[in-house]
């Protein structure tokens, strides 16, 4: 995402004026965005064309039984999902004119907590995570819809280290740049949860964490919504500028996470 | 310069999920800078790269007799000189991947003050002027160095009217959107001629009006140099990015100016 200069020579009457053309890297970011359970991708278009007025590709989709009124809602599984958010990196990262060590996966509480274990099974240079969700690793190919919601809850309250659970151990592993966003009053998503994700990112190159006040979990309140795209925007802008200033020091730093371009998935 | 959005379907499985893909405008907008007078393309340089992180392709050049050591500087005129803004101009608006509705005319003193004519003969979206100089219209093929600066000096503490001066008048027809940066303690453009400019931008679609404190003519301090460059590209950032979220209708209001495409010029 190197800034380039080129002499060139301005023809004029007899003259030719010495000149230097400076221009933006032909690559482009790209950005993927999951939105949370029972939600639509509807939720991050309007955040997406703020992004996308930055010079990046950004990538909005349905996975398979996420939509409240999507009939496989009771049957699909954690496995499906993060297949699907695989198919739609691919598709992203494969696309023309996009950066493959630029890509960018934000993600919502269900689709937060895909997107952290996809960082194991693509290279991900930007994360950002609204509420993400937390998991037992077993049961993973048991519909999400019926997970023991008791048990769950239990999980959420206590603390975990990153080498027990498979989304913590991606986030360890991740040595791209995070945002971290938490809802002051949320009671899906307890702050035990949020600390566990916190803790975990030892690795990070950078972390930015906030706090929305007041906020519940589907942030239903349209206020709170502006204060998510605004914090989203805001990070994006950093990284994305931040890079094509940064030009080949950025681009090192994130080949020295140790990432391979596209290794086949392990689980996935 | 819209941001466009396109409905894919991504194969996983047996299925295919909706997605939607928002990119930005394939064209980027164009940057042509003209540093003042006695000085070279280097100053400017720093500050292409910065705007060229945004996604805009930027040109710096030295015209004829310019720089300091030039051996022309003599005999250079200004019906020269805008010969090569306009050659300069020319050449970046038709790089392959400009916008040629997108294009920045960004001058300092004497640049600024051929900067501001050029908007009279070639479309212009963006008019950046710093300390932008005022000159008699009679004497326009004399030397710019052998003009008497007395007669200069005394034109520059009176109240021009747009109608009287080629520069101004250009200033009043322009509907683009424009910066005016003056300094505090300037003895070459004394307030009245920023005034002057001020007043002669009627039909503008906005105006940026700042003022660097302290700061003298040719920003010979670096605390200057940074107040200048931060103005610069905050301004550049909050047009360029607000065309790309504006869309077709910013498109729409540039057309309106009535400025043609690629007029032949009256004078140069």
């Amino acid at each position: 995402m190197t800034i380039r200069s080129e002499g060139v020579a301005i023809r004029v009457d007899d003259a030719g004026l010495p000149g230097t053309l400076i221009s933006p890297a032909p690559l482009m970011p790209g950005f993927l965005f999951f939105q949370g359970w029972n939600s639509t991708q509807a939720q991050y278009v309007p955040r997406a064309r703020e992004i996308a007025a930055l010079g990046c590709l950004c990538l909005t989709f349905e996975p398979r039984g996420v939509a409240e009124d999507d009939p496989k809602s009771d049957v699909v599984t954690r496995e499906e999902n993060l297949r699907d958010l695989l198919a739609a990196y691919d598709l992203l990262a494969s696309r023309p004119g996009v950066d493959p060590h630029a890509i960018a996966l934000v993600g919502s509480s269900y689709g937060a907590y895909l997107a952290a274990i996809a960082t194991s099974l693509r290279p991900v240079r930007w994360l950002g995570l609204r509420v993400p969700a937390l998991y037992k690793d077993e049961d993973w190919d048991v519909p999400k819809a019926r997970l023991d919601r008791k048990v769950l809850h239990a999980y959420r309250n206590r603390t975990i280290r990153p080498e027990e659970n498979r989304a913590l151990r991606a986030c360890a592993a991740f040595h791209g740049d995070v945002l971290l966003v938490q809802s002051e009053h949320d009671h899906t998503i307890p702050p035990p949860v949020i600390a566990n994700y916190r803790n975990a990112f030892g690795a990070a190159h950078s972390i930015t964490y906030r706090l929305i006040e007041g906020a519940d979990h589907a942030l239903s309140e349209e206020r709170w919504q502006r204060s998510y795209t605004s914090i989203l925007v805001n990070w994006a802008r950093e990284m994305v500028l931040g890079a094509r200033e940064s030009g080949t020091a950025a681009e090192a730093q994130v080949d020295a996470t140790g990432s391979p371009r596209r290794r086949a998935p392990a689980r996935a």
